[in-house]
Formats: structure tokens, sequence, C-alpha cells
């Protein structure tokens, strides 16, 4: 099982959401991750794609990208969203993806040495939607990591 | 069948992620919509309802209170959300509601006028979840109302 499947199988089976959603894992690189879905679950009276799954898809990107570099460096820990803004830029029409990284890769140490430190640290992540090939949507979401268990 | 047993037939039939969810209509007042939903749909990997689950309960309060409201109106319009923020205040660790209000009720002769006028208007609305009778989230979103065929 590759990578992506492991998560998108975590997913699947811990958020069931996204398995209603039909969310896959598309792409992971070291600063970003993207996630996509089908048009036909979430899909609105408009025929468009419906507001909740292109925020909630953007929810998961981002918390799916800290979660998976947070583990990578040992320290997988406890996320949680503290609070978001959504821009919804122009209809989806057809499948759509998020891809997420951090709002500024120089937050990463202070927010691992933090982490470290106190076992609590808050960092900002951004995530750019697009349906079609168009830029349709622009997330940005605070998150925080908890060492519950150090 | 219940003005609210329409709205509620009308989401799931219309938005599939609604019926993923559960969603069910709980109150309509002439100036608040409450949607809630149960849980055990709506779960994390923490065993708390997913950010995503609550953010789009939210979205679906406002866009339903500005719905009902114009359809009573007699100006039923296309909506469209612009941009939304959300703030994650507590843990959700049971059933969900979501109780949209416009954000200042004297926005709406204003709204109302210029919907008629110029065919477009724009409001924010702004919504209140709790679960577990506690105040978990704040939502505010900026929605279009758009008369396509006027």
């Amino acid at each position: 099982m590759t990578e992506n499947q492991r998560l998108e199988r975590y997913l699947h089976q811990h958020i069931p959401l996204s398995a209603a959603m039909q969310v896959s894992v598309r792409e992971m690189t070291p600063q970003t991750l993207t996630l996509c879905a089908p048009i036909a679950p979430n899909i609105n009276h408009q025929e468009t794609v419906f507001g909740g799954s292109a925020s909630t898809l953007a929810i998961l990107s981002a918390w799916s990208l800290l979660q998976t570099r947070l583990a990578e460096e040992g320290l997988a820990s406890r996320l949680v969203i503290q609070r978001n803004e959504m821009a919804y830029l122009k209809p989806m029409t057809a499948d759509f993806s998020a891809t997420a990284a951090l709002r500024d890769e120089h937050d990463w140490p202070g927010f691992l040495k933090m982490l470290r430190r106190k076992g609590k640290a808050r960092i900002r992540l951004t995530a750019v939607l697009y349906s079609g090939g168009i830029l349709a949507g622009k997330f940005s979401g605070e998150y925080v990591a908890l060492q519950d268990f150090q």
C-alpha cells in the first residue's frame, strides 16, 4: 500500500464524511498535499460543488499535510482546528482539488521547537482549490498541535 | 408536510452531503433558522465532531435562512456564498446544531431594495453552533443573491 493509499484509508475509516465525499489523495510532496473529490457526491442544487464540500476538502487537506509532516518529525500530535477563512472565487463545475501548504515555510522550525518545548504550538496553513483547471477557492486555517502524551 | 420537513427534503434531495450528514431542520422563526445533525456520521478520529461537518452545517443554516426569507418576499433567488469565517471554540462531543441569523437585521430592507433594483445584492449572516448545551463555534458568511430570471 502506498503512502497515499494509507492516508486515504485512514481518512475514510476515521472521518466518515471524507468517505461520503469520496475524497482521494492525489499527491504528497515534502511541502504540499493535494486531495481531490468527484463532483457527484458533492453537488448542490445549482449543479456546482456545494460550498460545504469545498470548505471541507480544504480543511482536510491542511489537516492531512500537518499530520503527515509531524509524523515524519516523530511528533505525531493531536491537531485541532481553531479558525478558518474561505473565499469562494468561482463556481466549481467539475471534480475539484485542494492543495495545502504552510502559509510560510519559515514558520516550521519555530513551530516544531515550540511543540517540543511546550507540548503545544500553533501554525497557519493555506489551501488553493481548483476545479476544471480554474482557481476556484482559497482557504486559510489555524491549527493547534497538542502533545497530550508527553 | 410541515415547512421544516419540506426544507429538509429539499436539502437531502439537492445537496447529497446534507443527507450523508443526516441534517435535520429543528426550528424556523421569522429571524432565525436552526439545523442539527447527529455526531455519528460527522465524527472524526478524535471522537468529536469533524470541523468540516461543523462548518458545513453553519453554511447550510445560513443558506437555508436566506433562501426561506427571500421566498417569503417573493424573491426566490440564486444564492452564492462568497466567503466565510469559522471559529471552533470548543470540541463538540455530542449532536450539534447551527442557528443562523442576519448579522444585522437592519441590513434586510436595503438588501431587498438592492436585489429588486439591481437583480443582485450582498448580505452577511452569522451562525452559532452548540453541542451538548455548550457554545462550540461561531460562523460568519457573506452571500450574494442573484435574480437571474428577471
